[in-house]
């Protein structure tokens, strides 16, 4: 490719990376959001609407006048699909590069399946959304999955994963290459939730003003994990290792030993396995944290008791990482944010008496906005990022 | 500016930068690094010729043949100043953009005297440099300072500082800007000098392919904290207040109050100055950091022990941040750097004893390579990184 395609194509993708984040959807917020003129984005949007890679409508006219026209993603020739792997879970949806979901199912499985069984059955359910959707097999043109364990980012490689057996050295791409004409992107699940709150607030914050440049999303379930977005992309680190915190040492847990094999792991006392412990302990029958999370919200004291307690621990290692990163926005997901109530005012709490002031100054900490769907909706998104980027858009409409 | 001229800056920016940071200094290396053809990495690399940007040089003859003709910044009219202010030190330098300092100066300051006498001494040891290097104050271009507190970096206004009396909501830049036709940049020092460490290791790591990607820079003085650089850029966070990792709560010391108000922080136990405290109630003379450093390294056992135990506490606070973020390299620096083999020891044994195996796999715990040099280095090379920016680089070489 000569420089001036090569520039061309980059110019496109910010443009078509406007419109697919929300940022900017009519030709004028593209010219204030690029500082391009005028002339030069309705070349560059005449472009893609003529390569249909997008489409301009008229919003409905309302009482304050007739609205400009509306960019958005073209959805007839190009999808993308989400699958979110969970130990015992798969959610797998199709989606238009605007966002529209057109087909969607949950699943239950069983990770430790291995690949074979838990890929093919992946690959069989969509096509069967594909049907569904009532799209050829064609149109799919990226797939984001996210998989419960670590996953070498550049190759889609599993590594090392603690529990899904079988999977160690398994390279994901390698199930659907020979089936779609997509590109597969896989990722470790909480960086890929923690991409569907980010995609989410930046469409719901353009109004006003409260997209996050800094999200933390921290699952709290079985296990406890953390995703990081900085500045717009996920934040993997040096190995790939990055957000995993439940390996933290606690002050005053010595005694406590975890799975891992040191002492006063967070996640040797305040994950859902670590609460069904404790309250095994005090003569409560728990065998996991969806137990805990049933008896917390029938109101149990003993149970919200030891939520709490968790809650408060969790937020003593939050408050760490707040004074070191220095986060806007943490989102708190996992089946516990359903006790939200109970765990985020705890959280709260001591992040905002231990981190330092003028990091928490304009802290949001909220749960979860899009629950059990942020997986999947996460690892669409990371598709449609990859299908507009610089590399991914020439594939899409030609030379230009 | 339009379109056209727009993309053309950002272009030859980003070919400056390769020649700036080392990364490429040869039209072969610049065509590898870009993947542009050579007609048009010739065509730009002679426009930064023609307008004084780039010179180009021939190496030296060696017995394996004639080496390719080598790009580096041009020295003979633009300059930048690196500036680091401590609690009561100033280092100010005159550098190219190519890096060769051509003057350098220390002081011992107070910083306490406040902004007024402080930025007026820096005005005139600034005016002394750049007469000993023989340059014309139009010469200098950027000016980049390190002080020692929060700064919120889009306006250069010190923040409610702990320590800089006098100071709070100074903006520095406005000390210089009718005296210098330049643009002058404010950061915490420990920002400045993990830019430095990391600018300086772009350039050793070129060879080797070591570059550092998520570089952490922690600085142990009389205080502790922290700068990082990650993707090339300095992470500041949603506040400014990323790094500020000296009030991280350590396991098992609630009774330690800290000068924050809260118990158990790192600086409360394991800083210079808590180090001078612990050894007086053992009967040891020591009134701060530097009595500390000179103690241990006239190798009292008593104080090597306290050091090697300040050591393991940072270790802890590390190895938490380390499972986090997953850097691939930490740097520690400050006046305790100099006990390295007490202090690294320590630190390094319980973040490979802590932190996850995945994220230390990679992982080098280094001291300073630049010294008491790394905060003046720092800044200018920030100063040299806005100069060659899309946005800076127009100024210099004009229409495009």
């Amino acid at each position: 490719m000569n420089t001036a395609a090569a520039r061309r194509l980059a110019s496109l993708s910010e443009l078509a990376c406007l419109v697919a984040d929300g940022t900017a959807t009519t030709r004028s917020a593209i010219v204030s959001a690029t500082g391009l003129s005028r002339a030069a984005i309705a070349q560059r949007v005449d472009l893609l609407i003529e390569r249909g890679l997008l489409v301009e409508t008229e919003p409905a006219v309302t009482d304050r006048g007739r609205p400009p026209l509306t960019l958005d993603l073209a959805s007839h020739e190009l999808l993308v699909a989400g699958v979110d792997l969970g130990a015992s879970h798969s959610r797998i949806a199709v989606m238009t590069l605007g966002g529209h979901v057109l087909a969607e199912s949950a699943q239950q499985i069983d990770i430790n399946d291995g690949p074979d069984k838990v890929l093919g059955n992946v690959r069989a359910e969509l096509d069967a959304l594909l049907a569904q959707a009532e799209r050829p097999t064609g149109h799919l043109r990226a797939i984001g999955i996210g998989v419960p364990g670590p996953v070498e980012w550049s190759t889609g490689t599993v590594v090392r994963p603690p529990i899904m057996q079988g999977w160690d050295g398994c390279r994901v791409p390698g199930f659907f290459e020979h089936v779609y004409d997509a590109s597969v992107l896989v990722d470790n699940d909480v960086n890929v939730m923690a991409f569907g709150e980010y995609a989410h607030r930046l469409v719901a914050g353009v109004a006003d003003q409260s997209a996050p440049e800094h999200l933390l999303y921290v699952k709290v379930g079985t296990g406890i994990g953390c995703g990081i977005v900085s500045g717009g992309a996920v934040h993997r680190g040096a190995s790939g290792a990055a957000g995993d915190i439940g390996h933290i040492q606690l002050p005053g847990l010595e005694d406590v030993l975890c799975h891992c094999g040191n002492t006063g792991c967070v996640e040797a006392v305040a994950s859902g396995s670590a609460i069904a412990g404790a309250l095994r302990q005090l003569g409560i029958e728990a065998t996991g944290a969806q137990d805990v999370v049933r008896l917390a919200g029938q109101g149990n004291p003993v149970v919200r008791q030891q939520v709490r307690l968790a809650g408060r621990r969790i937020g003593e290692v939050l408050a760490s990482i707040v004074s070191f990163h220095n986060p806007d926005t943490i989102v708190v997901g996992g089946i516990f944010a359903q006790l939200h109530e109970d765990l985020l005012a705890d959280i709260r709490g001591v992040i905002y008496r231990r981190a330092l002031p003028l990091a928490t100054r304009t802290l949001a900490i909220e749960t979860s906005a899009l629950g059990e769907r942020a997986g999947v909706l996460g690892a669409a998104k990371l598709a449609v990022r990859h299908l507009l980027s610089s590399a991914g858009i020439g594939a899409i409409i030609g030379d230009v």
